[in-house]
C-alpha cells in the first residue's frame, strides 16, 4: 500500500495500515503503520504527503546558471532559487514526463528554453525532509538555455519577482553568505559540484 | 502573528489570518492569509508548520566526516546522514541553544563529541521546502570529534543502523552516485563547499 509510485516497500518494508488524517489539495497528512527491517513489531508514524517535484539547474551557453526570485509563502521571504514545479502522479516513474514538466517550470518560470540541440542531465533525486514527509524532487541540469521567445508565464498562484543570470562564482558566493537557503538550489549544486559540471 | 520566533512578518509581509485545519505533536497544518509585498490583497496559503531542526557535519582530526545510517519511515529506506534532530521552539534565537541541541543529538545518534578545545562553525540555515513547510535547518561544523566515553544512545523513536566514518571524497562520491540524499547532508556539503572548507 505505497502513497504512489516513487515511494514504493521495498524488501524489509511493509505498510500494514494507512489513514489520511487531512487532506486538502495540497498535502495529505497520513497516519502509516509499518514494519521497518529492524522494527518487526509494527509502530506508527506520520507523514505528510506531497506530490513529487522537479528542479531544474539551467545553464546558458557561457555557463551563467539561470535563477529566478520568488515569494514564498511559509517562510514570508523572497529568495533566489533554481526554478521548479509539482508533476503530476501519473509522470513519476518516466522520464520522459518528468523532463517535460521541468523544461514547461523552465520556461513558464523564467523565459528560458532548451536551446535546440541541448541536454538534460539527470542529477538524481533528493528528499527534502525523509523524517516527515515523502516529498522528493528529481533534479536536473539543462544545458545550455536560451531565452523563449515566448517568454515566462508565471503561474496565476505564484509570485516571482525577478529572473536573472549569475556565473557559477556568484552560485557560490550567494551560497556561502547564506542568501542562497532552499533546499532545491543546494541539492542541485551539491550534486553539480559532486559530479565535477562546475 | 508568527508561528514561532524563527518566522516573522518582515517589510512588506502581513499576517492577516492563521487557523489551524490539523495538529497532532509531529505536525500542524495552517491555513494562513496574508499579504507579500507584490500582493496586497489578502491570499490564503496552506503552511505545514514544523520545529526547526539543527544538522551537525561531524569532522575528526583526519578530515574524516562522521555520518549515521537511519531508517526514514516516510520514504521507506536507510540513507546515510549527517546526524540532525530537531529544536525546541524556546531554543530558536540562541545559538547556545541551538548548539546545545546539536551536541547532543551528534553524541547520542553517532556515539562522538567535540573534541576539547574542538569548535562549531555555523553554515547558515536552509529550508528544506519553502513552497509547502515553515521547517527550517540549522547546519554547523564541528570539528574534530572524537568517539564520547558514553557511546552513542539512540532515541527510542529512532533506528540508526549503521555509523560510520567518510573521507571527504567518499562524501562526494556518495552524493554523485545518489546515495547521499537527503537536503540536510547535501545542503550541508553545498555550504561547506562554497565556504571553501572542504
Amino acid at each position: 500500500m505505497a502513497f504512489h509510485r516513487f515511494i514504493e516497500d521495498p524488501e524489509g518494508w511493509a505498510t500494514v495500515g494507512n489513514e489520511v488524517l487531512f487532506g486538502n489539495p495540497y498535502l495529505e497528512v497520513h497516519r502509516v503503520q509499518v514494519t521497518s527491517p529492524t522494527r518487526g513489531t509494527p509502530f506508527y508514524w506520520t507523514v505528510a504527503h506531497r506530490k513529487g517535484a522537479v528542479v531544474v539547474a539551467p545553464m546558458t551557453h557561457d555557463g551563467r546558471f539561470v535563477l529566478v526570485r520568488q515569494e514564498r509563502v511559509p517562510i514570508r521571504a523572497t529568495i533566489w532559487e533554481f526554478p521548479a514545479g509539482q508533476i503530476d502522479e501519473h509522470a513519476e516513474g518516466d522520464p520522459a514526463l518528468i523532463h517535460a514538466t521541468g523544461l514547461r517550470e523552465l520556461r513558464e518560470e523564467s523565459g528560458y528554453e532548451l536551446a535546440t540541440g541541448g541536454e538534460l542531465v539527470s542529477l538524481g533525486h533528493f528528499f527534502p525532509s525523509s523524517g516527515f514527509t515523502d516529498e522528493h524532487s528529481h533534479l536536473l541540469l539543462a544545458r545550455p538555455v536560451v531565452p523563449s521567445p515566448r517568454g515566462s508565464q508565471p503561474d496565476e498562484n505564484e509570485a516571482i519577482t525577478e529572473c536573472a543570470t549569475f556565473s557559477a562564482a556568484d552560485v557560490r558566493a550567494m551560497i556561502a553568505s547564506g542568501e542562497i537557503r532552499d533546499a532545491n538550489t543546494l541539492a542541485a549544486f551539491a550534486r553539480l559540484v559532486a559530479l565535477g559540471l562546475i
